[in-house]
């Protein structure tokens, strides 16, 4: 195992059990944690603070929720596991027959054996989640439900990075940080984001990154709304969550669907994973790609959300992850930033006519034998094409080279004084 | 039977006896049994008036015309059908030999008990329409032709009905009264035109909808010529012809081949017709789509003109076609207005970020499980690409939706406040 | 064979023995017999030059070149094959070891009888050609090597000529004059070049034709520069090169893809040969169509150049083409004049619905039966699209007719007054 797979391994490890939510003292913790990784600065939005169309909620603590049997023994207990309760239950303390109980315990029938994730934000009630087959056992009688929660005026609180660069522009990372003690989502994509972040520090780069470590949803829009007139900056941008699962990779296009991000990322996964098509359900792609914002910013994640049995369950736990795999995805959105690094829209400085490439060291000497692949025919494709409307993803499209191939090309002939960008 | 196809086959019925052509009285006395049923204007234009590049021609009136044997007997007389005179044949009576007459006589050797429909509009000649089998027994000899009618000065007929809505942009809804005795060419394109009419008359409307009975061709050209100024109107149109055969529905696109109209009636048709793209032989969609007017208008139809041996002959009867099948052109087109005044593009009024959906009731409360097409999937897409740019047949293409699905989320959107068109 | 062909085969028997380079007099004395068969000019620029990114080398000019074995036998001669000195050698005579001699030698392992062509004109150094089975029997010792050849300024030589039309918009006919002894690469492209200006001549013609016999790349870069200012005028172009082999006709598309000489080459090899998207390797359609000039010049081949053995080796001789086939390629290109002489973008002067086309006698008196591909539908199509936003190529694709059906259908409109271009 790599360092940069123990970094993760390690890091996820130790977010495992803080007990996140949108607001809460887990979740602070949870960016406090990162914040010892990388110089994140904690933000907290006040309750009631009006974001967009939405509004902050009240913070919700939870210390501990406990189902009891009519025989007092305990069928529920989120110190046992933390998605035995409802997300965002009001506090409750009483007791109710198996009939009023009933509507307010959900499980999974076709998972018996786990315990579903489901939450209540923006509807005040409360409810416990329990395996199907202790549901199944439960006999008739008095229970005794206990709730011991807070759910008060407060903070919602996110967390940010901004990585200068000489440009303005902006690569924006986004990651969602509200889900607990599932692994895949989304300690996988907080892993990443941070690694990236790591990554990304030591470095001069010619574009500004950002990352961001929000609540889902609530968070985004909170984070959007503060940014509102300056979010003209995001040039390329990707929400990361799902990327420690067996699966391959999977890139969901931005709404705008022919966005730079879109097509280098389709170049980068192509033969080893797959692109979707834009949607309007997902994470918080949702909220940066809607059509007041139309933010260019897609999605990197492994198996999509909703497709896989383990997903918003207790069997989403650590066991179901690899920090290898979430170490590739971290390495494709390195190649990514190197596309966008070397300039996405080579423009050639000697147009009219071909250049000496041969003069120049960038050609064979001996004419009449070019071979189909060979570098000079690279530098071929690269100057052909570098009018100033074609993008590396074009040049890689219309030659049938591979992206990097392309890249490494501009490299050679911009440092040759051909090109520019 | 409903009250609608009844309707139909009453008007049917009684547009059948009456002698139609471009001109004359068969095609008056159809335009008046059409203004019962709706309040139509009708229009006289003088013979010898220049139309864009045509003229008016002089208007033709048939008495009757029959052809002897030489034994005096009857072989084709348009007291027994109509179509056994070739339409507007210059009036004659002469005595004639068989060789002399062949080349005047027409008939069908691929379906020899059918008769013939056969014009000359604009060379003045005549002849006659028979069974093949009767021309196959006819017998050396002399022939007495005689073609009682006038060809005289006069007036070429088309009956015209706007019905205003709040905007000038019109819908216009045209078919052709120039076919004598045929039944689904064209009097369920008539009956078709009549019904929707009716039901357009009651309502209050966005649209204005303009309803057009013409002689093909020359009434088409006629109603332009006379509308030069004001075309510009016309937003969606539709040609109505053969609409009545067991065929499944088809749709002709505009030349302009993804006018709103095309895109909305590619979607309606999808599953149970087909579409075809433009092509410059059909009916009156020929004049309003050409190049100088190019009207977004295309044709609904069912069994393609020339496709089916009954086209054209006496054949095409009123056994030959079903009031049903009418009925669910209408129900169609129907669709069509429905998705017009709905609005085709819609446009958020809260672009920023997701709307709340559930606190406006448009979203479950409980978080964490949301299906594929479900309402909430629906409105979401529906928001998501509501950016002014996407009409609502994109919007239907992009996400699988039903249009209808897609046009009843707009409704709902626009009654929660949060769109607009 | 037709008094074209052979006169084509007089023309390639003529040049073969020339001994061209792409500077020198066997290049000069190739332009001067073809200016015996049209009024070539013929134009000489010094060496050193300074041409776009390039620079005019030194005249290259060989007497002789032998290579001796051992025993004073000799292995290589190029007054036995031109092919045996590596192009542009710089003069030599010494002896050598068969070690150091090998790296000098060319040869070709899989095809071991012929001798391959290699040049050498911007690297100063010397080589011979060899077949392989020759290489093979060479036995260790002393060679001698001798090539009597000058390399000193002097200057690179091209031919022109302008057929002035009505306009200045400029077709371009470009094809290379510097390969020596292969008759498909390329006496077949000079052949076919020089067989179309003869036809050009006489007559006259809307557009102007410029025919140029350049040396490749340097050539066309020399006539690129001299003509910086007016290439603006090339509407059209085509390379012409290696039009004589078995092979079907091949047309490479110009960098644009789209432009009409494309649209139009594209339908006129559909069947009989294929159509290839632009790449940057080829002949001198590299230089005309690079980024800062980008103009529409594709290139009319057979085999591909480097897909066929005998390319570019001593087996490319003129038994290897035949003048039949080059007479095809010019009769191909005849057909693209006669498209762009026609008007590539038909307007109607009758735009408003249908013209009278029966009254022009364009169209069949007797109505009610117009048959699928009848000259009225073609009339039909063509007045339909006469918009000046359909091109010809348009009208061939939407109609599903040929383009030359629909060539002659602009023509016989144009000439009842109802199109203009």
């Amino acid at each position: 195992m790599t360092a940069e797979a123990q970094a993760i391994d390690f890091l996820m490890a130790d977010l495992w059990p803080m007990y996140r939510s949108i607001t809460g003292e887990g979740t602070r913790e949870t960016l406090r944690r990162i914040a010892r990784e990388i110089p994140l600065t904690l933000y907290e939005v006040p309750s009631g603070t009006r974001v967009l169309d939405w509004v902050v909620p009240d913070e919700w603590n939870l210390r501990r929720a406990v189902l009891r049997d009519p025989a007092g023994k305990v069928v529920a207990d989120t110190d046992v596991h933390p998605l035995h309760v409802v997300n965002y239950s009001e506090p409750v303390r009483c007791q109710l027959s198996l009939d009023e109980l009933k509507p307010r315990l959900h499980s999974l029938p076709d998972l018996p054996g786990a315990i579903p994730y489901r939450t209540t934000y923006y509807h005040r009630t409360w409810g416990f989640s329990l395996q199907h087959e202790t549901v199944d056992r439960l006999e008739p009688g008095m229970f005794e439900a206990e709730i011991d929660a807070t759910l008060e005026p407060g903070a919602l609180s996110y967390g940010e990075l901004l990585v200068p660069g000489t440009l303005q522009d902006e690569v924006l990372i986004s990651t969602h940080v509200c889900h607990p003690a599932m692994a895949n989502d989304n300690l996988t994509g907080i892993a990443a984001a941070t690694a990236l972040a790591r990554h990304i520090l030591p470095g001069t780069r010619r574009l500004s990154y950002r990352f961001v470590f929000v609540p889902a949803t609530i968070g985004a829009l909170t984070w959007l709304h503060a940014h509102r007139d300056g979010v003209g900056r995001v040039r390329h941008g990707l929400v990361l969550s799902g990327l420690g699962d067996p699966g391959p990779l999977t890139y969901k296009r931005s709404r705008r669907g022919d966005a730079a991000v879109d097509r280098v990322m389709a170049h980068l996964v192509r033969g080893r994973g797959s692109v979707l098509d834009w949607h309007p359900y997902g994470y918080d792609e949702r909220q940066y790609g809607s059509p007041g914002f139309d933010l260019p910013v897609g999605r990197l994640s492994r198996s999509v959300h909703g497709t896989y049995p383990e997903y918003h369950t207790s069997a989403d736990d650590l066991s179901f992850v690899r920090a290898e795999q979430v170490v590739e995805a971290v390495k494709t959105v390195l190649e990514l930033f190197d596309v966008l690094e070397a300039g996405l829209v080579p423009k050639s400085l000697a147009p009219y006519g071909e250049p000496r490439l041969g003069y120049r060291g960038l050609y064979g000497t001996m004419g009449g034998m070019v071979g189909h692949a060979s570098p000079e025919m690279v530098h071929l494709w690269v100057m052909g094409l570098a009018d100033g409307e074609h993008d590396v993803t074009d040049i890689a499209e219309r030659s049938g080279l591979p992206l990097r191939t392309v890249i490494a090309a501009v490299r050679s002939l911009e440092a040759a004084g051909l090109l520019t960008h």
